[in-house]
C-alpha cells in the first residue's frame, strides 16, 4: 500500500485526510471504510493489523464515491505529526568523507554503535512544499535519505525481533545548514539550528509488505531537472532491524516514530562540493518510493548567528562575517 | 503558583489531575474551578493568561472540597508530556572542566552559540520516582538543572521580548550514562543512548511571576543525605530568554516546551568524580524551586552496548570489556 496524506484542494478543503495512492488517483480512506478508517495517518499507525485489513479490504472494493483525482488535491508530508524523529549515519563511505574533510579517520566508535542525533520532529515538510531558507545560513544543503516509520510500541527489540516494528518506508530529505551545523558539531551536542528549520518527507509511506530495504533502493538526485547524484541504499553499513533495537534499548519507541537512514556517500552538496541557490528545485527519486520534489525559497537578508555576549545588547543577529 | 500534577492515591486513583501545592495541602484545580480548568498540565499552560487567572481566583477562594492532603496523593513530573525537551550547555566552568579532562580549551564556537542537544521528551520521570539503571552503563550519573517552561508558541523571537514567552521553572534531573556518552559525543552527534533513558522534573514548576532566574537560584545536591556539591544559578553564562530567541530563530517553539540549563559547574559525579550506586537516594534542592528526590535503581546484568558487526549475529548485547 502507498499511503499519503492530503488535502482536497477543488472543495478547497482545510482537512487533511488519509489516502491510498494509486497511479493517478486516491483513495479516500475515511469515506471508502465508511468511517472506520481515520482521517489521521498516525492514527491510522496506532490502529495496527486491524485498520490494514480493512484498508486493504476497501482498496479492493471501493467505489467511485470514494475517488479523488490527483490533480485535485495537495500532498502533505504522510505523516505530517510524527511523535519524534532520530536520524542515523549509517553509510560508510559518507562519514569517511567528513572525516577526510576535518583530516581525520573515521572513529573507532562509528563501527561500535549506530550513531544518531534526535531532529525535530516539528519543522516537517511534504511534497512540493517551499523550503525557507533561513537567514542565518550561507550552505542550505539536502540529504537524501529513506525513513523508516515506527508501527508499534516497544522496548528492548531485539534485532531479530525488530521487522514487526516496522510500518513502513518514505523518502527523506533532511535539509541542513552546513556552516552552522559546523559549528555546532565542534560542540559534540550535535546538530541543532543546523538542521532543525526543515524535515521534508514524502510522497507517500510505502508499507513494509510492499518493499524490502535489503534488496536495495535506487536513489537519484536532481537539481533543476538536472543529476547531480545517484546511490544505493544497500551500501547502508547499519540497518533498520539493528537500528531499531538500539534505539529500544530501555528506552520505548512509539508507533510513528521515525527513523532516518543518513545519507549515502555523495548524496548531499556536501559531498558534492555542490550547493543550492534560493529558487531551485529539488527532487529526490527512489525506486519503489516515489519522488520527492521541494521548491527552496529565497532567503530573507542574511543575518548569520552570532550571538557574542559583548555584542548581543546591539542587535539579536549581527550579520556574520564568515 | 507553585502546579503540580498528581494522583490521589488515597482514592485508589489513576487519573491525573492538576494541583496547586500549598504548604503540605494541594488544591485540585479541577474540583475548584468547577471543571472550568482542565486536568493536564499541557492544556493548563496552553489555556493561557485565561486559565491562569481563573487558577488565581480559585486558589483565593477555595472551599475544603477540593483540597488534598499531601499524603494522600502521589506526584508526577509536573508536565509528564512535554511536547519537546532541549538541554543546553551553559555554564562556562561546568564546560571548562569537560574541555580539560580531554585535554583541551573551551571551543570558540562556545562563546558564539549557545549549544544545546535535543533529550527525550518521553522518557519523563518524577518526583520520589526509582530511575532505572540501564543495563548498558556502569556510570550513571545525575546533572542538577533548571528547566524553563515554555508559555506559548512562537517563532523568531527577540532576546528583550522572550520573558513573555516564559510559564515557569522546575528542577530538571538530566540523568546520563557517561561511558556511553563520551562515545557518542566523539562521533559528534550529540548524546542519545547516553541521556535518553531518563529524565525527572520536578516537584512543581513555579510560575514566572514568583521567582527570576537573574536574582538566583542556590542548589544543592545531597546524595543518601549527604551534601555533595552546591552552587549558583547566576554563574550560568547563556540565559534563557537568549536561548528562546536563539532556538526560536526561523523554528516555531510551543507550550510545554522545555528548556534546560544545563548544570553548574560540580553539579554533576562527573565534575566531582563521584558515582552514583544502585539504591542511592538522589536529591536536588534548589531555593523557591523545591526538592526533587529520586532513588536508583539496581542494574539487571551489566549488557553494555557493543554493536559491532562481526558479532551482533550472535547476541544482541555483547558485554563489554571496559
Amino acid at each position: 500500500m502507498k499511503l499519503v496524506t492530503f488535502t482536497n484542494t477543488k472543495a478547497n478543503a482545510e482537512e487533511y485526510r488519509l489516502g491510498a495512492l494509486l497511479e493517478n488517483k486516491i483513495i479516500d480512506l475515511n469515506v471508502a471504510s465508511k468511517n472506520k478508517l481515520p482521517l489521521s495517518m498516525l492514527s491510522f499507525i496506532e490502529g495496527g493489523e486491524n485498520f490494514l485489513s480493512i484498508a486493504k479490504e476497501v482498496i479492493n472494493k471501493h467505489d467511485s464515491s470514494s475517488v479523488v483525482s490527483l490533480n485535485e488535491v495537495k500532498l502533505h508530508a504522510p505523516l505530517p505529526n510524527p511523535p519524534a524523529l532520530r536520524d542515523f549515519f549509517a553509510f560508510e563511505e559518507h562519514v569517511k568523507a567528513g572525516a577526510k574533510r576535518r583530516n581525520e579517520n573515521i572513529p573507532d566508535q562509528w563501527y561500535e554503535i549506530p550513531a544518531y542525533y534526535k531532529g525535530n520532529h516539528r519543522q516537517i515538510y511534504g511534497p512540493e512544499d517551499i523550503i525557507p531558507w533561513p537567514s542565518y545560513t550561507r550552505r542550505l544543503d539536502f540529504e537524501c535519505e529513506i525513513a523508516c516509520v515506527i508501527r508499534k510500541r516497544g522496548i528492548n527489540i531485539l534485532e531479530s525481533d525488530a521487522e514487526q516494528y516496522i510500518f513502513g518506508y518514505m523518502i527523506f530529505n533532511d535539509f541542513s545548514a552546513r556552516d552552522i551545523q559546523k559549528k555546532e558539531m565542534e560542540l559534540r551536542m550535535g546538530p541543532a539550528k543546523g538542521k532543525d528549520f526543515a524535515n521534508a518527507f514524502g510522497p507517500c509511506i510505502v508499507t513494509k509488505d510492499e518493499v524490502d530495504p535489503r534488496k536495495d533502493f535506487s536513489m537519484k538526485i536532481l537539481v533543476n531537472g538536472e543529476l547531480w547524484s545517484s546511490g544505493h541504499f544497500k551500501d547502508q553499513y547499519w540497518g533498520f532491524p539493528l537500528m531499531i533495537s538500539y534505539v529500544s534499548q530501555e528506552e520505548t519507541i512509539y508507533p510513528g516514530d521515525l527513523l532516518g537512514s543518513g545519507t549515502f556517500y555523495k548524496g548531499c552538496g556536501l559531498d558534492l562540493d555542490r550547493w543550492l541557490k534560493p529558487g531551485d528545485t529539488i527532487e529526490l527519486q527512489v525506486s519503489a518510493l516515489g519522488s520527492l520534489k521541494n521548491k527552496i525559497g529565497t532567503p530573507k537578508e542574511y543575518k548569520g548567528l552570532n550571538y557574542k555576549m559583548k555584542s548581543r545588547s546591539k542587535s539579536m543577529c549581527l550579520p556574520n562575517k564568515e
